[in-house]
């Protein structure tokens, strides 16, 4: 038996998230069928990151159990023979069966793209939060402050997490201005926010309600001091709403 | 009675071109019916270019006549509010009423996007030809030279078109290597190929056709030299097969 290490990517706008559902379609199903097509053996893929619905991946890492021969090399190519178009398979490796893609995860990174102008692009409306309003890049740099390092981020947990242990450790929180975007000369440029975050973990939603409550601070609705008071009250009715899934999306985990 | 121009950008992915039909999802359809929403009058809509089903515009320029007294600027939110996301207004203006937007027209653009690598990204298949061969650019601007200037150009016409003068004369033919795209850092990096054209008027199918042959010349299947050839030979049986429609953005009219 052996075990192989999948890098995936995918574009999350037709799928209810990543873990398998009954009667719903979803990143985890669809890899478990494709994975059965190609060996011919029914096996569960085991993925890093429960993405939500609507939320997409550059680089989620899941894995599967196979009594099949065939190389790695083949493996990719024929899951993406099989997989549809907005599924990629961008690495296949055996790896040792002691890896288990969530728990050796030593730390994570996902990105949320903001499109700050006032007719957003009709091209990437499937994966941009569309906020027309002028938003004060310098007060959400400042107020991104507080959440940096060690802290219980109960306050950005969205309801109906089993998590016990809210306390998780952000290394990076970064804002920028995109002024430009040179693919497509013309429909992709624009106005857009990136907001990148690095953490050893992150809560359900924990991103898509610290980029609501950023917004909100940038549009002058909660005040940029009020970030600590918020971390530190534990109550997710202080902080922003919850960023819509598909301007978020995972980028990286490191091992 | 105002005669209204708009600026138009969409994503073609979803509607079966531009031309209105009966029982089918058009944009001169969803248009039509978007303007009597906010006028309270049916009009006409009529564009400059017919775009296929599947390929999208950053440009697209059209017009309607209507009694309404909203002015520009409320047009354009007014229309915004109602068209779907992937139909955009850029702009709305009042035009003199002898304006005819493909009369009218002095030149136009296009351009059209190819994924040359193994695995193609899974955000932009509804964007971009995949070719995973490799291609020889070299190739392709030497063959694209004989394309450039004042031709007859009917063994680039598609069937079922019923233009009788297929002479046109092209300005500019360039093609590009676009090697790493800033926009999502990560996903949409890789080579993508560009291939920009402009013209005093297309023909049907014209740049798709024109740039299937170009591929066939970069993956070696069609001699370099054999360009004007085909040209010559007014025989569309000769020239490369007709690139998807996907892969294909109307850019620019200019009057």
């Amino acid at each position: 038996m052996r075990k192989i290490k999948l890098l995936i990517e995918y574009d999350g706008t037709a799928y209810h998230g990543w873990q398998i559902q009954n009667d719903t379609t979803t990143v985890q199903g669809i890899l478990e069928d494709s994975v059965q097509r190609i060996t011919g053996a029914p096996s569960s893929v085991h993925g890093a990151s429960r993405t939500d619905a609507g939320v997409h991946a550059l680089g989620q890492v899941a894995v599967f159990r196979t009594e099949s021969r065939l190389d790695d090399g083949t493996i990719k190519k024929a899951l993406n023979a099989v997989l549809p178009q907005d599924i990629r398979i961008l690495e296949a490796a055996e790896v040792d069966d002691l890896f288990h893609p969530r728990d050796a995860a030593v730390k994570k990174s996902y990105f949320y793209i903001i499109v700050n102008q006032r007719v957003p692009s009709a091209f990437l409306f499937r994966y941009t939060w569309a906020v027309p309003q002028q938003l004060d890049l310098n007060a959400m740099a400042e107020a991104s402050k507080a959440l940096r390092g060690r802290h219980d981020f109960a306050a950005f947990m969205g309801a109906g997490s089993d998590v016990r242990d809210t306390v998780r450790e952000i290394n990076a929180l970064n804002i920028e201005r995109l002024d430009r975007v040179d693919f497509m000369t013309g429909c992709l440029r624009g106005d857009f926010i990136k907001i990148w975050a690095e953490a050893n973990g992150f809560l359900r939603h924990m991103v898509r309600n610290i980029v609501g409550t950023l917004v909100a601070t940038g549009r002058g609705r909660i005040p940029v001091d009020r970030m600590t008071e918020i971390l530190q009250s534990r109550d997710r009715r202080l902080a922003g709403q919850t960023a819509p899934a598909k301007g978020l999306f995972l980028e990286r985990i490191v091992y």
